[in-house]
């Protein structure tokens, strides 16, 4: 698929077959994710393949909104590691790069995927801490669920004119 | 160019060639920050065009790592506008997705591009809010430089094994 279009087509998906994700597939994925540009090229994340059906049902009690996390089967919680950071405090915007390129990667291969937030929300912060048993210099930012789309959802066009202003506000 | 190619062939290019970029390739580079997904669908953005000579030769007082924008025709200030948001906190994130889909697509357009950091850094937002006239609840994030690419860089591989964790850490 080609790049703008797959820019494009990317939709948030809730809905997954109940067919697991393959290994190369995932392969590819955290390859793409690890492409991101970072802040001093510091490359400061950690990434938990997720795909116990254990934890996979207990994430729904950290977020609600990730609820579809149970019946996917795989997702990817995509951490942030202050220890990895060479300028402080970049590290949410080069992890935030590394899930959009899971999200089209994921897409380009023909997976569905939505990101659901957790920093800076404490608490969450600290429910998906203590599932994954995560030191405490990483911070998860990102919980992405990940696993063939059971929906089609069409694109919806999002482009405002009135967010572009030109050579001042 | 596929997704994936484009993935993993994009690098940040800091030598342009003396040559604008056409306004229709602006128009698709901003339609596809505009797909960026985000909190809520919130779409917290706010898009500054750069053209100006005078602006851009200003930028490197701001920001010397940004000192490639006196050599280059076009930059856009990506902004988080606060009074857009829906859930308090996620516009770093939304806006780093939106950066993130503006330099894959400048890549698929042939166009090279980098990611110059503002935020957190207190003195660079300052100096971009002057700069452009920014009200106050719109944030600078991130200054990316677009151009015609007058350097031609390999792709590195940055897949790291160790920064990959199963089902715990």
């Amino acid at each position: 698929m080609e790049v703008i279009e797959a820019i494009f087509t990317r939709r948030s998906i809730r809905r997954y077959k109940d067919k697991p994700v393959a290994d190369e597939q995932i392969k590819t994925i955290l390859e793409a994710a690890m492409m991101a540009p970072s802040a001093g090229n510091a490359q400061p994340w950690q990434f938990i393949i997720c795909r116990n059906k254990e934890s996979l049902s207990r994430i729904k009690d950290i977020n609600p909104y990730a609820a579809m996390a149970e019946q996917s089967s795989l997702g990817i919680l995509v951490c942030g590691d202050l220890s990895l950071e060479k300028f402080a405090g970049f590290w949410v915007q080069d992890c935030s790069a590394a899930v959009q390129n899971i999200l089209l990667a994921a897409h380009g291969l023909g997976l569905g995927s939505v990101w659901t937030g957790i920093h800076p929300i404490k608490e969450r912060e600290d429910g998906f801490k203590k599932l994954f048993r995560l030191p405490q210099q990483v911070i998860p930012l990102a919980y992405v669920v990940i696993g063939h789309p059971d929906q089609d959802l069409k694109s919806p066009g999002r482009f405002k004119p009135e967010r572009v202003h030109y050579d001042k506000w």
